[in-house]
C-alpha cells in the first residue's frame, strides 16, 4: 500500500519567487531521498466552491510502504529538505502522513 | 497536463459510516463519469505538525486534460454522483481544480 506524505503550501506572498525555488532548489533536494517512489506537484488552480483556494499547492511524495518512509524520514537528505523548506516555506506548509487505498 | 479535481474532506461525525457510504455508494458513482482516468482515494492517517489533520480523507480524480474535465462535468454522471456527494457529505467537502506539473 502506496504511503504518501503530502505537503499542502497556502499562498506564499512572492509566488514567482517560490516557486522558482520550489522546482530549482527544493524538489532536487526532495528527489535525493532514498526510497521516494516518485513527487507529484500539484498547483491549485481553482477552488470549485467559490472564493480562494485553502491552498496553493500540494506535493505528493510516494514511498512503497511505511517502512520505506520511516527510513526515508531519517536520511540526512530528508533532514537537507526539511531544513530549507523551514526556510522558504516557513508558516505556509502542513504535512499530512497518508495511505492510498 | 493531467487535470485533476481533488476533493477534501474533513471528518465526518461516524467515520465507518462515511467510508462505507464512499466506497460501496459514491466511489462507483464517481467512476462512471466518462473521460475519468482514474480516482486515487488517500486516507489521512497523521498531521505531522502536530494537533488533528485538517482533512480525513483527500480523494484525487484524473482528466487528460480541461476539455476532458469539462466534459466529465456536464455529464449525467457527474451530475448524479454530484447529488450523492451533497447528501452524504454536506459540509465537509472542499473542491479543488489542480494540474499536476
Amino acid at each position: 500500500m502506496t504511503v504518501k506524505l503530502l505537503a499542502l503550501y497556502t499562498k506564499p506572498e512572492d509566488e514567482a519567487a517560490f516557486l522558482e525555488h520550489y522546482h530549482s532548489v527544493h524538489l532536487p533536494l526532495v528527489e535525493k531521498i532514498p526510497g521516494l517512489q516518485k513527487a507529484v506537484v500539484n498547483r491549485i488552480e481553482k477552488n470549485l466552491m467559490g472564493g480562494e483556494p485553502p491552498y496553493f499547492l500540494i506535493a505528493e511524495l510516494h514511498f512503497a510502504d511505511q517502512a520505506a518512509l520511516d527510513a526515508a524520514m531519517a536520511s540526512p537528505e530528508n533532514r537537507a529538505a526539511g531544513k530549507d523548506v523551514a526556510g522558504f516555506a516557513k508558516g505556509l506548509i502542513t504535512m499530512l502522513l497518508a495511505t492510498e487505498s
